[in-house]
């Protein structure tokens, strides 16, 4: 079975990062979840970064804000896809630090950034990575994109 | 064999996402490429939507300037993982315009954002993404890093 | 009879887009209200789009937050002016991805961009289109600027 | 027949406001072109605004850079639609200062505005103004889309 | 006796206005406070902006929001030197706008721009102005600046 | 006769600032020029300041480009109107952080900013603040407009 | 022993900065704080920083908001190291006024610029830069640095 | 004898980094320069700052361009003060994403940031840092501003 790792720089991106958890565990893919700051434990962030494709882990959804260097970090230590989620934080200059540190990664070292607070969308994307080759996953993002489409039908119809 | 699509909105957009291409080719991944513009081929990029997945693509990466409406319209269409390409076209407003349009999907559609002009990186995390679950793929990701880290050893070097 | 379609991304935009059927109303238009999401239903964007000129409206507001792509996405399938108003989402980046994603068209395909929250002035930008051929709508709104210039004139008086 | 004034704060502007009288004149709708400076010809902007709606014009497209009040202004004045062109003038703060002196009007006094340098947008859009009332221009526009599709589609062939 | 003239786009924008008012009181100099808009009452705007160095004043103080023209529209028409207040209202795209409507004024028509909300300090300014032919309000300058340096001595006292 | 001090923090801040120079001579005003840097002659920058007043000088105009402290400083020591000039400078920031520096000076120290690289405006002003009081200095403006009026009404003929 | 001296442009930037004494005295590490407006009291600037390197001080750390300009100002009178703090003032443009005021200082004189309320981070530095020869302080930072990982393991513990 | 490491992410940065080691040699300080890149050779970046500390360097200059992780990593496992010098890369967001990817640092490790393409002012903190304990390195860097007095003082001779 597949496993995407969650991971955040500080528990207090928690109550954004959850988001990612939720969809995932709603899509019924493993979920490991941890805290790695790239700036405090340098060092859990190089042995985690090192092994994760070793030790069954298929994708990896790391969230940070400001000056946001863990998800490149992780992408340079890792041959796995890393989806970024720029948070943002108290003293954040409106988010366009976490956005610009994740998404303006060198030539050679991607980082598949999503929008502010986005952790929802990385958890989705985490699946259709995951679903780019397992037709079972790829099934639960048609359905799911199918219940998106009939929650605005509704309220169409709703608003008429 | 697994395969990427790289789609633009014009063919100016073309110098820029050759480096996806070629990096894609550098890696032996299959690649088709096509002009699929969101504001003048619409019905094209809802046949090309639709029907991706089922036709043997498993990534697609897109790129687009200005109002770049391309990379999360695809999105919104196909279950696959879509890669967006900001393009820093004339007349774009430094670029802000086409890294903010594909950015910030709202919740449910996710694209998967590189940097402005990032298109190398694009080609880099469509190959990580099928390397998530095929190790031959996710070995030659491994061999490309080792190669970045012996050119900047090799420019270390020089300098001193 | 003229007729003005008020479209929105989501429930969540009605509040803004309020302000834009309140005033139409209020200049006796008759206005047809939607929820049409570009990227959750984006058959029904085609349906809607490609249909609008031939069912009796003549013009087309439509309102979206963040990576704002359905008054674009109309405007490529309608030959009717497509009136943008870019919402100002939570999690938006202070606006500026709507105020782009909408108003950062490219050549060939224009939207009528109004302010961040707009709707009223998107509503008022209707009528004096549907004025532009039809002179009891311009005395409307001949008669709306003298009432606007006489409440600043009231609020003068207050003052001093 | 109906009749677009093009108006522009300065003869600086004329090289970009061109492609709005271009696209005009090729969808043979009459166009009249002057210079009205907001700022160092107040007189003659008022009485262009004033008397533009009963002079034979339909709308009016102005187009200024920097502190860009030209199309505000006329808008205050007419009842016409004014389409805004922010023009990226020397001195320009990359362009914002005139993007956000022409979108963000207030409440009562709209102007619909277009991307930067985006005077091509503009003549397209008038061309939908009229439109919207005129089926023979409505046509125009129908074609005209259908133009910039087979240039896709014949670049997209030139491609493979 | 020398007078100011302080003027403002809407009622609302009074709160912040208020500012200038107070501190030119303060000053013994003269104030005259009225509302003009430039969007809604055009023709106010010209006859006070053409009359007002005829009729007392000698410095105009202009304080607007969003798509600011007051202070620009009043520099076009007066001889008279004029401070813009760029005031943060309402759906302002975090000031942006206000700021760049009255800074960047063409060549040959200047604004003297303060700080967002910035009204004190214009008021000040107009008192500079007359300050630097007027010897008895330059010396009113020079206290005032000795009685802020006198507040920081005295916090600094507090603070230790 | 009434004296403008034309002030810049380095000798490559002249070829903007020239443009305050020519214009005062063309108004017959009295200009004394001299580099002041702020950063590196701040002992030069407070003997200026705290004398300008009782040296004959009635306005001040000081351009600075970066982190541009030179008006504000100049403003904090002297009792005189002091015009700034944000200067876009190599290394600038687009010219962000001389607009900025320049602009948001705290209650109590107003510095009159004019738009980026706008010394020309810079020199009008000061006229316009000399004028304040001084009719025939009025009169020169007054003439001074009627010459800008009459250049766009000559190339709005040779437009037609 | 070696000390540092915290000084602010106002008493209103006391929350921000108690940041910095805070952590310097949890280094134990001499601390002096006072208040010094570069705007209101140019005079004690001028005092202050000539003579900081004589009176015991080897390190400053300025906080300011707006148009920021005590850190630079330190900087040009005295040849220590000065750490500057950008305050996010009320009536700030986002904090981009004193980031860009305090961070684009010109070359000849420097300004360690810290994150937006960043004053624990400035007070880190400064122990930093005296640990740079002095063994004791450096130790007390490896120290603190081991801190700062436990905290971060703890909450992963807590986490799971 | 004391010695400052100056590193930078790519040989590209070398041209602007060049500034720092040039005036660190005017200042007879002892320079190592490398190449160490966070994204391409993450294991030489923690040997590298691991050890700066003990093989005698008492300052670290780290430059890099766009998502800028280098400075923030090396302050994150090194004791030293580090000093960040944002690069204004090729395919920056004209630096905006340097600069603050190296300043938005959070709380426990700062960087002290200069000015973009700032690598001169650096070389100058690094030694100001240097020479706040070492009164031969501050006498120099007081020499160092008398001569950029003295340039000032001359460019205002020959200015007059």
């Amino acid at each position: 079975m597949q496993k995407v790792a969650v991971i955040m720089g500080s528990k207090s991106d928690l109550p954004v990062m959850q988001d990612a958890i939720d969809i995932l565990k709603e899509f019924k893919i493993d979920v490991e979840v941890d805290i790695v700051s790239a700036h405090r434990t340098p060092e859990k962030l190089f042995d985690f970064s090192k092994n994760a494709h070793t030790s069954g882990i298929n994708v990896i959804i790391a969230g940070a804000g400001g000056a946001a260097h863990l998800p490149g970090m992780v992408a340079s230590l890792s041959p796995l896809p890393v989806i970024g989620v720029p948070v943002k934080s108290s003293n954040s200059i409106d988010g366009w630090d976490s956005v610009l540190s994740i998404l303006q990664m060198p030539g050679g070292v991607p980082v598949a950034t999503v929008a502010l607070n986005g952790a929802k969308n990385a958890g989705i994307l985490a699946a259709q990575i995951i679903g780019a080759t397992d037709k079972t996953i790829q099934n639960t993002i048609i359905a799911y994109k199918e219940s998106l489409k009939a929650k605005v039908i509704e309220s169409s119809k709703e608003l008429k």
